[in-house]
């Protein structure tokens, strides 16, 4: 039995990650002073075991929040600390594609790492490095996937739907959630030009005329690679379009771009927290936590 | 001869201290992706000896930054890597004012301790932490006092000013500025209620009429000390107030409300970047780095 701490910003989600292992919760309280800085207060005892719930989508300011809220919980009594974070920020810049680039994935793992003794996260960005144990050395990395869980819901959304990952990335991640549904899947093939500057090409010989089409990925962030892979996918006669992601960034007007484009529904996981958000990771998060 | 990198934020204190010093400048360019993150680029190859100078006003996204930047410095060659924050955030929250409270002058403090070989301020706002030393254990802490400056400023722009600290902590520094000035110093007692809501007594029996009187302090926050001091003041018969701070925070219309309370004028070091700012600290901070 451990106890689960968690922010403001994420009271459902922890309601219900609490519920799933039969933890108790408590809120950290989070004072912010006019000059910016923040004043973290937790239970004045804490058992043995306790874990952090904190997603880390626009993680700059989370990251100061974590680098008090870790040794303070340590202090008031935490031995075995894991650190919850939905989403992880960070796991992109895995190498320097310029000199001199800092490579922001190695150094915010190897904080976690100096903070944490388990760090668990949903579908992380990986790509050159491989696991979650890599991300934090010496620690342990848990990654669990929601692509099985949204492949069933898509499948009871739309039968027979056809899911499409919009770049190669999302490829075995997309025939993971077809499989899940009983569903097909293939992938797109997408060339990057900036960070809001995509093309998508739909997969060489696909039939997607008169088909039901879900785009399905991991993240969706400015939301350009679903509006490329949309347009392509109706431009091929689709006979309708949704998407379904773990993790609804959806910075800015993305999500308004995405239902511009011709996209019908969005669904997502409660990762991060999102009007879009329809299937719940608690399960999958406190069954990680109860063996890792 | 080292090299000192900067943000774009502070590129004019960063010139003149790169001048004061007499080493070479190179800006970390710091771009935001749309999500949030950051991705940071430094020189290609840095020298055994680096400074960063990162002023820590509004300081959680900042802390980010140089949880990503120290790492980076090093893996590029910084062997003895200094911090030159001439604001340095989070040292007011020095104990457990109630059960559970986080102790963030420590955390911050032991995560610079982990990151930087010096670090490097200006009047850090110290109270139960006697010296900079244990603010970053096993490491140089270096701190400079903009006092002396501050009473000499004031001195030639207001002869024969009375200083007044606007409490109890601020007495020892005013009476250093006073020296510095040929002024005459001394204290008020404040009580403070809350964030904004505080009360400043002027000290018994001081002779306040008819003369020119400069509220001097560390920092300037919401405002809420100076414009209870100058009400007090004015009400006591000044001929004028004005304000001369170490850091000029000002958050929000705190300006604007000094002002209000009849505040003619606002002087401010360059440690804070701030239209108040007329000291400029660079050639504190090169002595302090060149003698450290």
């Amino acid at each position: 039995m451990g106890l689960l701490l968690h922010f403001d910003d994420e009271a459902v989600l922890a309601a219900e990650l609490a519920r799933a292992l039969g933890w108790p919760l408590a809120a950290v309280r989070c004072h912010a002073f006019p000059d910016g800085e923040w004043k973290l207060t937790l239970p004045a005892t804490l058992p043995p075991r306790v874990a952090v719930l904190r997603g880390l989508h626009q993680p700059n300011a989370k990251l100061a929040a974590l680098m008090i809220l870790a040794p303070a919980a340590r202090e008031l009594g935490a031995l075995d600390l894991a650190l919850v974070a939905p989403y992880l920020a960070y796991m992109r810049q895995d190498m320097a594609f310029q000199p001199g680039e800092a490579v922001s994935q190695r150094h915010i793992g190897r904080a976690l790492a100096g903070w944490f003794d388990t760090v668990l996260t949903v579908d992380p960005h990986l790509h050159r490095v491989a696991t979650m144990d890599e991300v934090v050395p010496g620690r342990r990395g848990l990654a669990v996937s929601a692509a099985a869980l949204i492949g069933a819901h898509v499948a009871a959304q739309v039968p027979g739907a056809l899911l499409l990952g919009p770049d190669e990335e999302a490829g075995q991640w997309a025939r993971v959630a077809a499989r899940a549904g009983g569903l097909q899947a293939d992938v797109c093939h997408k060339v990057r030009h900036g960070d809001r500057d995509v093309h998508v090409a739909l997969p060489a010989g696909l039939a997607v005329q008169g088909r039901p089409v879900v785009l399905v990925d991991d993240v969706a962030s400015t939301g350009r690679t679903l509006v490329e892979a949309a347009r392509a996918v109706l431009a091929a006669g689709a006979a309708t379009v949704d998407v379904a992601v773990t993790h609804a960034l959806f910075v800015g007007d993305a999500l308004a771009q995405v239902h511009a484009a011709g996209v019908r529904h969005v669904w997502s996981t409660n990762c991060v927290p999102h009007p879009s958000n329809v299937i719940c990771v608690a399960p999958l998060l406190a069954q990680a936590l109860r063996s890792g």
